[in-house]
């Protein structure tokens, strides 16, 4: 565990909160993060040192092995919320919903209109594609972006869509109220960095197999950059298992929300990969305490040119939202704190 | 895909099938299932064979490599209940709860009474315990099933308990409802057929790495040698991610319920290892459609002989029961079917 | 890191070396181990303290978590040997060969002669084969076992074949001279238990998905039972790398090497699953410093009843073992020692 | 499996083929890929369509399920060579040597005179280095470069180092002979189009969590856009197995071997992070088969400013090249061909 000790703390602040842990029974190290002081424990967690959490010394309790200051430090309990044009991420529960790649005039305005009407907040549509293989459709690129901007006119919704590069990122930036930093670009350091230069809001996905460390610590790249508008998005992770494209890892959630104050959605298309598990696992992501869900919605899944099997059609999507209003009613009933 | 034809089918309905299939543009092989005939066909799922799921000569599809026919078999869309004492799994959303071991009189008859209170049906504790280390408390054995049924007097729940070997399973078999074959034995073979030789409710945990074929060909096991009351129990798989002791895999639950007649439940508890996160993980497995949750309750968390760190406390199971009766109740409105 | 003491040591020679490590900047506490003394260290590692493992009060370092006194019990760099009728495993590079099942007469003894003649020392074959459907081929059981019997007597090679439960392990006791506990058995700690009360060789295959630790407290499980003749063996670990069947851990032997006195043998058979890809695991295996082989070799492979795909034949098998030599031989040499 | 015909052949020579396979129990789809002819079989394997192998029409046939014409597209056996300055991959087994990070003159010039002793044939070292936090050293970036020019001028090495964008690549571009793109960068397809574009060798490392397919289509996409001296490394994958920092793939060497022409290395030094399994993991990648290794060294590794912890001495690495030389030796006599 590292305590961050607050803002102005002096070394003797540092040395009487290193006694007390001691008399609880752990070892201690005194360490400084960036210009902070902080006292590192070993082998205590966080219900160990629940005395200390209280203390007026304290800013707070971090259960991580390196330093994230940024993603971690806020004072506990407390959530950032982030704006995306008129909606904002991180208070209720957001539904972002779209085709996977935008195709036509057509598909995305027919699609964009009826998300909107279901309660969609954000209209998600891939323009750059990262295709595993280089003989697969790689997305319209600069076109979609001018038929995201003519669906944002005509429904008012925002637009997150996929940066994979410098240049992408650009031409995004000037358009999009939020950029994707997809899973297989999660320790594209360099890209990170640009997005940190960048004022939109900043959507990064979970590489397939990162740790919540190295995931954190991808955010801190973008946060240390000065970019604060970060939200984390679960994708699911790549596992032995393969009765489903991906697990999705829900029990991340309740753990994100212990430690860091960034929003956090939930994908189940690409994780799943398969449109009869979608409905469901965003069900279960609205449950477990996620900040929202971002959904595939096609109005011809069988005829999409990328991911159809995954899409909802919008007539799933309207019974999917319905469902969720419930849910979150349900757990926002005062029976039970959502942690 | 594998197409199961009805009881009675002859070699000209197969010829039928298999012609229209390949209309559709796929490879079909005949194939014999018992005393079933099927046809196997290749790249095709089961979308591109929607058409063929409305004929009548067809009983099933199955999405899956290996036979399971008593797994699988039973007419598309029906799905199991199995009895145990009073309670019924499938019908519902069911609640076990209990403690982890049984360690005292007062413990167990204190968990009991609080969790009978918050609606559980079925009391949990564990006897005999597989652990890692041959130097950690093994459970009380006989003395515990003994207290097991003093809980049982008083409260009227019926009890699931586990069984490690021939040994204590005769011994549980004359005692519980229920009887679990843990994760580290689901592919212990002679217990599965000892399991398959009793008349008792038998809960079929998942190994931490077995894939959905593995753990339904061992439910495969105990049906064909005979006892067909089988509830299958999701409880965490093995990966490379840290923050939690297993990965929960929701999103078997979804495929499951496509595949399958036999109910599932979800164990949060040893999925997470940590108790701030087992409500989370409970509601989402009610939302994303388990046929209920097995949760560890204790009345002293803290000092449990074992896994204190994952139980909650009377309190907490209480708030978490009234929360997963209003997502019950959202999820049965009209809006949406649970698949 | 655990610092394990000379039997006999007291308080004060514990608190010396708690000094000792004090200066060289890492936190201690003082654990006792059975009738041991210990100190447990924190962040430190093996290099860390090297200046430890010179004093004479200490026996050796172990670097792990949970204590398993037995299976890394010895003074640093000894390695037990373990006798399995007239071979020893741990005293040069074994060779154990044999089909994956025993089927007929003349398929076990045409195996036999010449995986004997090829520089084989222990004959491997299944009689009790676990298998993942109900419906494959279980093995011949007894009569299979005096098949092995007569192999050995025309041969005077000694038998490693598999128990799956107390039954088999009975009559297997009578009559072979190494038992195998199979991967999914690992954690069937009732058998483990019972292994431990035998006198014969124990061959512990690591579960697909069992941690270091797991696995040598499954080995402390038989240790601690009281049969001191257990050897390990690497079989491939599951993960979601799917161009081979398991992912063979060859990474784990120098470990292994470094923390336990127990030989390690690898079964490249079962971790690849594919003949083309058996003689360059074997041979790997006897690079990176394993105790031998268990390969599956049959005279006719394309119409073995069990995992024919992976074996050798016998032509294969001498041509691996000529390599193998030579690859003893290279390693063997004064220019670097196996670690 | 996926069977490509010569160029050249005719719509008559496909269905001569699809005839012999079906009369061998297997169905076949007629495919073209790019400009040649093919047909994809199902359910059979190489075994099966050995006959097939042996026809004039036939080029080869690849066990894959997507196209990767250019990774898999040479005829049956044969295996590339890319020249690195002097020094050739794929001809013998290549020494790679260096520090993880240049640090100083000093410190890079002992290292390169040292394994250039050794045997070395190719420098390594960062420049760029991609780190997990944004607090670690990142690596001294052009200043790197020159350091490596000067140790290339007087040692003769040629020089391999990572590039982490298009800006770093176009600086490596100018120095070294052979650019790595990074495990992080596998599926970086934007930096992927640009190695593509260049005319240097390119070393691709696998993705920590990369399947076979998505790694040769991470080459394919280079070799798509023009550069044919694409060289593999296997560096270690992520599993839940936590004794090594990755688990090293030693199988994916002789499977490679079957379907690609292209070079493949391991990295021992990454894949375990422990210096004491280094040499260990690197005798045994030369007894696989692979093609070479890379293997960090370092004249001070307790003093290392990135990854101290798993570089060699420069006495360990001789003593390395020698035992690889004697295992070399072994493999290459006439007793046993390498697959």
């Amino acid at each position: 565990m590292l305590i961050m000790m607050k803002a102005g703390s002096l070394p003797e602040d540092v040395d009487r909160i290193r006694r007390i842990i001691h008399e609880l029974g752990f070892d201690t190290r005194a360490v400084t993060l960036g210009d902070r002081l902080g006292v590192r424990t070993v082998g205590a967690d966080l219900d160990d040192l629940e005395a200390i959490t209280q203390r007026a010394e304290v800013e707070q309790l971090l259960p991580i092995g390196q330093p994230i200051p940024l993603a971690a430090g806020q004072p506990r309990g407390t959530r950032s919320q982030v704006r995306v044009g008129p909606a904002t991420i991180g208070d209720g529960f957001t539904l972002i919903a779209g085709p996977c790649a935008v195709e036509t005039r057509e598909q995305l305005l027919g699609v964009a209109t009826a998300v909107k009407r279901s309660g969609a907040e954000i209209l998600r549509g891939g323009a750059w594609k990262p295709r595993t293989s280089p003989y697969e459709f790689q997305g319209l690129g600069q076109a979609a972006l001018e038929l995201l901007e003519q669906a944002r006119g005509e429904t008012g919704l925002p637009i997150v869509t996929e940066a994979v590069d410098h240049a992408s990122f650009d031409q995004l930036e000037a358009c999009a109220e939020m950029v994707q930093i997809g899973a297989r670009n999660m320790q594209n350091y360099e890209l990170l960095k640009r997005a940190g230069r960048s004022s939109r809001a900043i959507l990064l996905k979970r590489g397939i197999s990162a740790t919540l460390d190295e995931w954190l610590m991808a955010a801190e790249y973008i946060l240390q950059a000065g970019n604060r508008n970060v939200v984390l998005c679960e994708r699911g992770i790549r596992t032995y298992s393969g009765h489903s494209r991906f697990t999705l890892d829900l029990s991340v959630i309740p753990v994100l929300r212990r430690i860091t104050h960034l929003p956090v959605i939930v994908d189940p298309s690409h994780a799943s990969g398969d449109r009869r598990s979608v409905a469901a696992l965003a069900r279960a992501a609205a449950a477990v305490g996620a900040d929202g869900v971002m959904v595939e919605v096609h109005d011809n899944p069988e005829n999409a040119r990328c991911d159809g099997r995954q899409s909802l059609s919008s007539e799933e999507f309207e019974r999917l939202s319905r469902s969720i209003r419930l849910i979150e009613a349900a757990i926002d009933s005062p029976t039970e704190p959502v942690l």
